[in-house]
C-alpha cells in the first residue's frame, strides 16, 4: 500500500506521518517512510540524529544504480527484495521502519527540485511491494508536489487540515489535483480541533465520507512536534481516536 | 525597500505579512504585497473575497506586456510609475496596498512553478521603487524558493520561526541559502512563544543581532489566521511589541 500525506504548511503532516508509521510497524508492516519535502523534518521527528541524517544519501542518487541493475530506464522498480542492498545504502532503519529522504539541500539560487520529484514519482508509481510493505510519503507543504505529479501512483492520499479557512481552501485545491492525477482514494483528517465550533466548521465543509477523522488539539502532539524523537505513541482516549483513524486509512476490516 | 518573509510551514508567515503590510500602509508607505506561494492565502488573510481573488490575473502573465512596453527581455522593470496601468490590471487595491499573486493553480501532474518563480525573481531583482514604496513577498513554506533564487534582490529577508527544533533547523538552512544568494540583511523573529522556556530555546540558538523580536503565542493572532479579513491591527502590549518588531525590520530611526 502506498500512502501520501499532504496539506497546508503547519497543519501537522509530519507528526501525523511519524505516529502513523510507528503504528503500522506495531501492526507488523514493513514501512518505507519517505520524506518528500526538501525542507525535511520527518527524520528528526522519528528521532533519527542530525549526524545520521546529514550522512544519509538522498534517493535521487539511487536512480542510476537501480536502472543499471534493472536494465534501462522506465523499468519497474521491484524494490523488494531484489535491490535490498541498494536500499540499505540509502536508508536509515528504525526497527521495521526504513527512512529515506528525497534530496539534498541545494545552494541558494542554484536549482529547483523538479528532478528529485520526477524520480520520486517514477519510483512510487512503479514500486512493486510485498504484501506487508507500506510506503508513506510525507509531502512538502502546499500544492506544488501535486501539480508536479509527485504523488502519482499512490493508493491513498491523506489530507490533513486545521479548522481554518485557508487550510480548508488548500484541501479543496489538493482534492481537485488528486482527482486530476487519478488517485483512487482521498481522505481528509481534521487536526488541532479545539472545540465543537471547530469541529462543526470542518463537518460543514466536508462530507462524512471525505472527513474520516477529527484529532483534538493536544499538547501531547504539540510536544511531539517540538521535542522530537519520542517513540511512545499517544495513549488514552487520544490514542484510541488516532488508532481508529489509522485503521480507516488502511481500511482495516474491509480486507 | 524589498522585504521577503520566509520560514517553515505553519510558523505564521502569512498572518505576520498581512499585519506588517497594514502597519506599513498606516505609516504612509505604498505597499506592493506579493503572494509568492502557489498555495496562496495572503489575499484571503488580507480580507480580499474569494471571487475577486479567483478573477485576479497572476503576475507571471504580465511578463510579455512589460517586456513589450520596455523593449526586450532582461530589461529593468520600473514598475512605478511608468507601467501603473499594467499593475492595475494585475492587482487588487486595498487602500494604499496593492495585492498581487504569483501564479495560477495548475492541473494535477502538469507542471512545476519554476517559470513563475523565475519571473518573480527577475521582477523583484530589477524593480525600481519610489521612495515610499515597499514590496513584501510572502514566500512559500520551506526552502525551495530560496534554492530557486526567487528571493534574489530583496533587501531584507525576515525568517519567522516557532520555538521548535524542526522550525529552527529550517531557519538555519534558510540563513545559509540567503548568504549564498547575497541577501544583505537577514533577521529572525520568534513566533508563538508560549513561555520563558520557549524564549530561552530561541535565545540559545540565535544571537541578539539575528533574533530581532519575539512574538508571544496569542489567541488574537491565531483568530486572525482562522477568521480572516480583520482590518484592525493588534493593540495593547501585543500591538506595541509587534510595532517595535516592524520598526526594526525597516530600521526605523536609523535612516
Amino acid at each position: 500500500m502506498k500512502i501520501a500525506i499532504s496539506g497546508k504548511g503547519g497543519v501537522g503532516k509530519t507528526t501525523f506521518t511519524a505516529n502513523f508509521a510507528r503504528w503500522l510497524v506495531q501492526k507488523g508492516a514493513t514501512v518505507l517512510a519517505v520524506d518528500a519535502d526538501p525542507d525535511a523534518s520527518l527524520g528528526t521527528i522519528l528521532g533519527i540524529s542530525d549526524d545520521v541524517l546529514t550522512d544519509l544519501k538522498p534517493i535521487v542518487d539511487m536512480k542510476e544504480l537501480i536502472e543499471e541493475r534493472m536494465g534501462g530506464s522506465g523499468a519497474f522498480y521491484p524494490l523488494n527484495p531484489n535491490v535490498d542492498d541498494i536500499l540499505d545504502d540509502y536508508s536509515v532503519s528504525v526497527g521495521q521502519l526504513r527512512f529515506f529522504r528525497m534530496g539534498n539541500i541545494k545552494g541558494g539560487g542554484t536549482s529547483c527540485y523538479c528532478k528529485e520529484n520526477s524520480f520520486l514519482q517514477a519510483l512510487v508509481n512503479s514500486l512493486i511491494l510485498g504484501e506487508k510493505d507500506t510506503v508513506i510519503l510525507d509531502m512538502g507543504a502546499g500544492i506544488e508536489q501535486l501539480t508536479r505529479g509527485t504523488a502519482l501512483g499512490v493508493d491513498v492520499l491523506v489530507i490533513i487540515t486545521e479548522p481554518s479557512k485557508v487550510s480548508v481552501q488548500t484541501v479543496q485545491v489538493i482534492q481537485q489535483l488528486a482527482k486530476e492525477l487519478g488517485i483512487p482514494r482521498v481522505v481528509v483528517i481534521g487536526n488541532k480541533v479545539r472545540n465543537l465550533n471547530d469541529e462543526k466548521f470542518l463537518r460543514d465543509r466536508f462530507s462524512s465520507e471525505q472527513l474520516i477523522g477529527i484529532i483534538p488539539y493536544s499538547d501531547e502532539l504539540l510536544e511531539m512536534s517540538i521535542n522530537t524523537g519520542s517513540e511512545v505513541l499517544p495513549e488514552g482516549s487520544l490514542g484510541v481516536q488516532l488508532n481508529k483513524i489509522y485503521g480507516k486509512i488502511i481500511e482495516e476490516g474491509d480486507d
